[in-house]
């Protein structure tokens, strides 16, 4: 996950710890969230799959290790669910920041039901349907990326257009990867400006279309990256493009965004909200 | 965020609200991992970029409605880091956790500074070296998926082997898109068991290579599902394949894992730890 700048944050001479008895991703991104709050850089060590008495003691070892390194109480946050394990990991000399427990103690007062304590999602993750429905996303993206393929766009939940680098490869990737969406996507190009028309497989499906435009200046920097000094590239093109992908949007009523201030996590959660996917029941 | 098998959840009659000035993916992600303490179906909604008093009061309105229609309080998961903005959603007729204050308080008395309140990871991400790092992860991982290209393998950080379907694809994706690691992946073909030998282009980067594996009979389901019937898919095949790729992968001292059920975030972290990226510095 994202972070802001850090160029000019002093270091904290101070180590994080995430430990999880799963991947530790969510602890992780959790606790970046959180850090960011500090104008200080921290070295961060993720210490997943602590599933198992002896790996939760070799956890303290390494954080009390941390701590006489540094002489300053690490910061751990953890994810750990069993708990003889988070109370073996809880002995050592961190600073403890306890996600599951903090949270699943008033829910279970609130729920009047007890948690089921077991190992979170790692468990036949792989056997559920969302899960099932995430790869299938995920393949269904690669297959229809750059307008490859007509195949199949009536099951696309969204299908997004917009010029050359505008972000829509990685975005749809996103969608489908984190939400299981499955996301087609087109570029929009000069051939399909002088004909004054969509991609001629796209107009009977306006209404799951979504654009993305951007900044002139943001994308011919972009361009240049990877064809340096080339027309593609040029500024004078890219106004050329971008201009004539808006007119085209708005002509025919597609709802579109600016990507160039966005990272995909903002443009993804955005287009989830136009296409009402932010109601799921689980 | 994948989730443990659902259907014999009974409904919770509850709804559970996601509230963030920024995407609401940290919320979500992390009210996921509590929620399945719990063995109940929650209705989940994601209020993200409520970030003006307008839209803040707006989401209280919709947390009191789903009081009034269900008759239980909601939960609210929230991230709001400005305090006049929190201020409004916890005057909600919901149970608050409150992810950010409940930890970046303990934190500043830790950490001897005062937290900066801003909004979190969404202003700049785009120009931080990280987030530029990922989207060149995503196109290195994109241009270099199935062996497409051999060029610039060099600057690549992990290469992935393993039979067709295997998992390959899905785990370089997200290893770019969610931590930026260039993640090259070639499969393993009957072409490369008769000639004994790995794909050309790999054995001068044997150090960075790792290999997925997969049982036959789970990889014969996969197969099926895009060719049925067909040979490729047939378990006499998969066994053959997956067998001379573990034979190949052994002989050739090559680390590998059995992706058979583990989830992509799964694989992902395990090869992270292989190749030692589970220490960063921000």
């Amino acid at each position: 996950m994202s972070d802001t700048p850090q160029q000019a944050r002093p270091a904290a001479n101070r180590t994080v710890f995430f430990v999880s008895d799963g991947t530790g991703i969510t602890a992780e991104t959790f606790g970046h969230s959180v850090l960011t709050q500090f104008d200080l850089k921290f070295k961060q060590i993720r210490l997943p799959f602590i599933d198992t008495l002896e790996k939760a003691h070799e956890a303290v070892r390494k954080i009390n290790d941390a701590y006489t390194a540094e002489g300053n109480r690490p910061i751990v946050f953890s994810t750990l669910v069993k708990t003889d394990l988070a109370g073996v990991v809880f002995k050592s000399r961190g600073l403890h920041m306890d996600l599951i427990q903090t949270f699943v103690s008033p829910l279970e007062q609130e729920l009047g039901v007890k948690s089921t304590h077991t190992i979170g999602r790692s468990h036949n993750i792989t056997d559920s349907e969302e899960y099932k429905n995430r790869i299938e996303a995920i393949n269904f993206s690669l297959a229809h990326d750059d307008g490859q393929s007509n195949k199949n766009l009536s099951t696309a939940d969204v299908i997004l257009v917009g010029v050359s680098r505008s972000g829509k490869t990685p975005t749809t990737l996103y969608l489908a990867m984190q939400y299981g969406i499955k996301a087609a996507n087109y570029p929009l190009i000069p051939d399909d400006f002088e004909r004054g028309k969509l991609p001629s497989a796209l107009p009977e499906f306006k209404s799951k279309i979504f654009g993305l435009s951007i900044a002139p200046e943001r994308l011919s920097e972009i361009r240049n990256e990877r064809r340096p000094g080339s027309k593609y590239a040029s500024l004078e093109n890219c106004r050329y493009e971008v201009n004539e992908a808006e007119l085209m949007m708005k002509r025919e009523g597609i709802r579109w965004l600016s990507s160039t201030a966005k990272s995909i996590e903002e443009i993804s959660t955005t287009i989830l909200q136009e296409i009402k996917s932010d109601v799921r029941i689980y």
